[in-house]
């Protein structure tokens, strides 16, 4: 990994208290021991279990919302390729409360061989759990217990949501969600998805300390500078989801004591032909993160005698000159993605965005305010 | 439809040299005239070119990029159901310069009956262009040349572009990409995935100019009040894309001058596990504008003795009381989503965008600045 920005800015400033910080935080830092994470024990349940999966249905259904889902979909759709089939196939469900859609994928999946993975820490969460409550008749009706207790499988933080004789996987009580990637919420699914996780834990375990405070500097900077937005860039429509994943872990964790900067995603070129007006003409309150990941395919394009991702790699620097007077930029180079880069990745912004919570001096860990819909809902609800 | 906001915004404005305005710009308003647009002739004609692509291909591939393919796409995504297979398929092509996904594009489609359409105002759009030339030639390996004048269908406003023997739609000259998905860029696409163009063009003629003035001063009172960002909200999945043609539709037009709002699209719930804390606690520059649909399909849920779909209106209201006092929204009530109400949702959008320029003294249909990166691309590809 690579990060490279304008020279004029000089990102220098002492992380002296940041241990302390941590230390004042340590009952949500789990995540950081990924040692206690990658405990063989533990990545040979979760490897074993994704094989029975495999070996065991059509479909797969990862029931979770945030947290909860946007890691392992983050991982398996930036890593698997366009188009490819996939065995089994993976749907993420409870991540929203849509009738059509739960409706149009039972009708889908109704006559193929089904295991469920419901993720959820509190194990309360309404959509997850309307979700399941609804797959649970479908399961009934295909599935003895015997079978059910093999094709439902829980992760939690509360194992007194499983039922008796169903097998569960803990997420630990120190890992919040939008940090839980590395846990058996992001590793079951990944495996399941048939990527390697002990290559994805070792890329973790890789994470470069510097770099994830160099960005945290350049946040500061952008910052003190006045900007409000931070647009998070690909060139690679797959990395879509990543993005999402992105946004929470920032939004989330950083969105409070009415501070934050609000984050976007972009997926260029295609939103070149959208955001590059107002980024290029419009109000100057953005800066951008692009993402640069190279490409394993060539197509020869006679027209400019160049290979089509080189011609991609010229869209984003001609960019990144087109914009840098009016819209500051910070470009992060990956190589080529793969399982232990992404590990790295992702790792590097949930470790860089704990550092710009020191920073700015607010606590990453909770969110408080997520809670305000849910209280109005209970309200409305009962 | 029908809008709904917080009373203590008073909305009174008078609009009196709009139709001056509208004049002044005459060039760019061809949209507006939909009598023009959907002459009987022209529409004939595209419905019996969609018949002739229905009946001969497995595979449709728009080709475009920004206003070239977007609003087709959030047509089609917003009113196919999920999961639903569609006959022909239908893929979007040369929005990106990924050579993955053109790569795994044609190994998917190789042995299939393709047609294309290339929508492209200008016929010289780098990313179309350099895609177009590569599924060139697949379709030569695949079709003798008469067959293939049959299967390449041009949509420009550049008949130049179109070799002899082809066939072509013409995009008028005042109508700009963003603004021309009432045009055959639109309709022949729509018409393909089967949805009826005569009841979306009467939908559009529908709009309500009221309504539109309404939103475009409730944006003004927004402008007033230092937001930065706009956050156009849905509880339904499938009208992602739709979220992605308005993004298109307002930064583009409105993102000049060092004006403008930056616009954001939240799926909801899931973006409430992102994007919720920041709004309730986070910096106070957002405003919502918040698209609700209702859903034809019932799954009753016994914890709460109530419908899915009613759950989620009530998410969505918890939503809606919970944000208000630091997040002020607009709600704009759809009913059941059908080509009608696609149409005249669309024609809103696009009419009230025009009237936010005209309130913020902005000309909102040329955009100079996308012509920045294009410049800047010029010379690292020459």
């Amino acid at each position: 990994m690579k990060l490279s920005y304008d020279s004029k800015y000089q990102l220098k400033e002492s992380f002296a208290d940041f241990s302390d910080f941590l230390k004042k935080h340590q009952d949500w830092t789990g995540w950081l021991n990924l040692e206690k994470l990658s405990e063989e024990s533990l990545i040979a349940k979760i490897i074993e279990k994704s094989q029975y999966i495999r070996e065991n249905c059509d479909v797969f259904l990862l029931v979770g919302i945030g947290g909860s889902y946007s890691g392992a979909k983050a991982i398996i759709e930036s890593l698997k390729g366009y188009f490819v089939d996939s065995k089994p196939e993976i749907y993420y469900v409870g991540n929203s409360l849509s009738s059509e859609y739960l409706f149009n994928l039972k009708e889908k999946i109704k006559d193929k061989d089904i295991v469920i993975n419901y993720i959820s820490k509190s194990g309360s969460t309404l959509e997850t759990k309307v979700v399941l409550e609804e797959l649970e008749k479908l399961m009934a009706e295909k599935y003895e217990d015997s079978e059910l207790q093999k094709r439902i499988i829980y992760t939690t933080s509360n194992p007194e949501i499983v039922p008796e004789g169903f097998d569960y996987f803990l997420i630990p009580n120190n890992v919040g969600g939008r940090f839980s990637v590395f846990t058996p919420v992001g590793l079951l699914p990944v495996a399941v998805a048939g990527i390697d996780i002990r290559e994805l834990l070792d890329g973790a375990k890789a994470v470069d300390q510097d770099l994830a405070k160099e960005y945290a500097l350049f946040r500061k900077k952008m910052i003190e500078s006045g900007k409000e937005i931070e647009a998070y860039v690909v060139y690679e429509p797959k990395l879509d989801h990543l993005l999402e994943w992105v946004k929470q872990v920032y939004a989330e964790s950083l969105g409070k004591n009415n501070q934050g900067i609000f984050p976007a995603g972009l997926v260029n070129t295609r939103d070149l032909h959208s955001y590059g007006q107002y980024l290029q003409e419009g109000k100057q309150n953005v800066f951008e993160t692009v993402l640069v990941v190279d490409e394993k395919v060539e197509i020869m394009v006679p027209a400019y005698g160049k290979n089509l991702s080189e011609i991609n790699k010229i869209a984003q620097k001609a960019t990144t000159i087109a914009h840098q007077e009016r819209v500051p930029n910070l470009i992060i180079e990956v190589g080529i993605l793969d399982a232990f880069k992404m590990g790295q990745l992702l790792q590097f912004f949930m470790l860089s965005c704990v550092m710009s919570g020191y920073l700015e001096k607010v606590n990453p860990f909770d969110q408080e305010g997520v809670e305000g819909y849910k209280k109005e809902m209970l309200k409305l609800l009962t």
